[in-house]
C-alpha cells in the first residue's frame, strides 16, 4: 500500500452545535427521547430553540468532531461535508480549519440554512439531540473527490449519512474508491435510532465488505442485532468479521475481531458535564492511534483519553491538544 | 421610594464572544495586551478570527453578563442594548431573554453587524478581548425607556458605554431619570485601559453623584487615581463618598464606604478555566444581594460565588442556577 498523504478523511454531516443546560423536565414537556438524536424539520428547530435557555454554541457533526479530535492528537486528516454559506457555515469552516483539517468541500451559495443541532443537556451530563440537516441535503457523490480519498489511510463514514439521501451515495462512492485504491474504511453506526432507520443497510456494508472497521455503542450494537442482550449482540458482531469497536461509557470499551476480544476501561475523570461528542472522540483517538500503529488496546486507550476529555466540559470538540494530553499520561513518547 | 417592578436594569453593550483557548505567543504575535480589552475595526476582528483556533460561541457583553447572573439569582432584571437583527443578534436575544430579562431594545435594521468580542483565553486561564463595537454604535438616548429606569430599583451602567460615541447620552439621561425617582445607579469601571481613555469622565460621575455604587477591579481602581500603590487608591475611592467595590481576583474582594471597609475572601474553585467574566459575575452576585436587602459582606459573598462559578468553564454566562448555587452553599435561605 502506497503512504498515504492523509491519515484519516472523514465524511459526515457538517453542523454547528447549539447546547443548553436543561431539566429532565423540559425534555418530557417537549416529547423529546433522552439520549437520542431526532431530526427536526427548520420550523420545530425554531420551535425548540426557543424552548431552550442560555445556549453555547460549537462547532458540532459527529465526524467532523471526529476528524478534529484525531488532527488534536497529531493526525494529518481531511473533512467532506456540506455547509452553506452563513454565519454558521463560516464559523464551522473557520473552526475545522483552525486545527488544520483540510476541508474544500464548496459551500452552498442557496437553498437551506447550515445545519444546526439543538442539543438538550440534562444535570447528568447526558444529551439529546435534535438536528435541522439543511445545508447537508445537498452533500452528494460530486463532493467526493476520488484523489483525496486514495490519498487517505482511512476513510470515516457517520452512520447519519443515511438520513440525507444523496449523501449515501457519496458515502458507497468513497468507501469502493478507497478500498481499490487498497486503503481502510471505517464506519460509525452514529445512534440507536438511526441504526432502527437503517438496519438491514448497515448490516448489508458489513456483509458486503463495504466498510473494515465499524464504530458502535452498546445500544447501538443491541440495535443493530435487535437484542437486549450484551453478549449475545457482541457475538454475532464478532462474527462479521470486521475490527469492531463497542464503547460502554462508563464501562470502558472492547475491541473485537473474529479472533480476539481486548477490554479497556474507561479514562477516569473528575466531573461529568456533557456526553455531548464522547463516542465521537473515542473514534477519534482510536483511529489515530491506528495510523501510529499502535496496538488494539492502546488505540482504545487514546480513545477512552480523548473522550474523557471532551465529557468534562460543554461541547463535542476537545479544549486541550489531545497529543500534549496523550503524552502527558504516558500513552504517546 | 416606591416599590420597583425591576430590581436591576442594566444599559451596556450588547455583545457576542466568540472565544478560543490559545498560547502566550499568539497573543504576542498579534500585538495583544494580555488581560485587557480593545477596541478593533471589523478588518482587524476577521484577521484575529483567522488567527484563533476552534472557538466557543457564547452571548456576552460585561452589563448583559451581570444582569444575566442577577437573573440567575432570582432578581428581576432588565436589560438595554443594541444588536443587529442577524444572526448574532437573535441568539444575544434569545440567551437574554431565556434566563427572563426583560429586553425589548428595538434591533438595528441595517448598518454595522451585531457587536463581536473576540476573547483569547491562555493557559493560565486569562482572557485577552478584542471587541468590534458594530451596532453597539448605534445606542443612544431614545433607547432609554423613561418608565424602565423609574420602575428600576438599581440602574447598573458599564463603563464601556463610553467608547460608542452615543451611549454616553443615554446612561447620563437613565442616571438623571434613576435618581429622579428615587432610585440607585451603579457603575462599573470595566477595564483599566477604558479607564485610562476616560478617567476625567469617571471621577466626574463620582464628584457629581451621578453614580451611588462604583465596582472596580485593582488595576481600574490604581488606574483611576494613577498610582501604584493599592492602599493609596483604596483611601482616594473612599474618600468619593460611593459605595465602592473593589475586586482582587483569588485576594477576594473590599466595599468600601467613608465609614467602613469590609474585606470578604475568593469563594474557592477547583480548577481555573477562564476569567472572562469574572467581574461581571460579581457584580451580579454584590447587586442582587443588595436588592435583597442583604448585608454589604454577604453582598460580596454572593459576588464571589458567581465569580467562582463563572471562572471555572468557558464563557461569561453562568452554567447553573445561581440561585440555588447560592443555596447550597447557605448564602440564601
Amino acid at each position: 500500500m502506497a503512504n498515504a498523504k492523509f491519515d484519516i478523511t472523514g465524511i459526515g454531516n457538517a453542523i454547528v452545535d447549539t447546547l443548553a443546560q436543561t431539566d429532565d423536565d423540559v425534555l418530557a414537556r417537549e416529547g423529546l427521547n433522552k439520549g437520542g438524536m431526532m431530526l427536526v424539520d427548520e420550523a420545530r428547530a425554531n420551535a425548540l430553540y426557543n424552548a431552550m435557555g442560555q445556549t453555547t454554541v460549537i462547532s458540532g457533526g459527529s465526524g467532523a468532531n471526529t476528524i478534529v479530535g484525531a488532527a488534536s492528537f497529531g493526525a494529518k486528516t481531511a473533512f467532506i461535508g456540506k455547509v452553506k454559506d452563513d454565519a454558521a457555515g463560516q464559523e464551522f469552516t473557520h473552526d475545522i480549519r483552525a486545527i488544520g483539517v483540510h476541508f474544500t468541500t464548496p459551500p452552498a451559495k442557496d437553498g437551506a440554512a447550515t445545519a444546526r443541532c439543538l442539543v438538550f443537556v440534562t444535570p447528568d451530563g447526558e444529551r439529546t439531540m435534535n438536528t435541522f440537516l439543511g445545508a447537508c441535503q445537498a452533500l452528494n457523490a460530486n463532493d467526493v473527490d476520488p484523489a483525496l480519498i486514495r490519498d487517505s489511510a482511512i476513510t470515516y463514514l457517520e452512520g447519519y449519512l443515511w438520513d440525507p439521501p444523496a449523501a449515501k451515495e457519496a458515502f458507497i462512492k468513497a468507501a469502493d474508491i478507497a478500498h481499490a485504491a487498497g486503503r481502510q474504511v471505517a464506519l460509525t453506526l452514529s445512534d440507536s435510532f438511526c441504526v432502527d432507520r437503517y438496519r438491514a443497510e448497515f448490516l448489508k456494508l458489513m456483509r458486503d465488505k463495504k466498510v473494515d472497521i465499524v464504530f458502535a455503542n452498546q445500544h447501538e450494537l443491541r440495535s443493530l442485532y435487535e437484542t437486549a442482550d450484551f453478549d449475545t449482540a457482541v457475538t454475532a458482531f464478532r462474527n462479521e468479521g470486521v475490527l469492531g469497536v463497542v464503547t460502554r461509557s462508563e464501562l470502558g470499551s472492547i475491541v473485537v475481531t473474529r479472533d480476539e476480544t481486548k477490554s479497556v476501561p474507561a479514562f477516569p475523570i473528575e466531573k461529568l458535564v456533557d456526553t455531548t461528542g464522547a463516542g465521537d472522540l473515542f473514534a477519534a483517538g482510536f483511529l489515530a492511534g491506528l495510523t501510529m500503529g499502535k496496538d488494539l488496546a492502546d488505540c482504545a486507550r487514546l480513545g477512552a483519553l480523548a473522550a474523557a476529555e471532551v465529557i468534562q466540559h460543554v461541547g463535542a470538540r476537545p479544549q486541550v491538544n489531545l497529543g500534549n494530553l496523550a503524552r502527558q499520561n504516558g500513552l504517546l513518547p
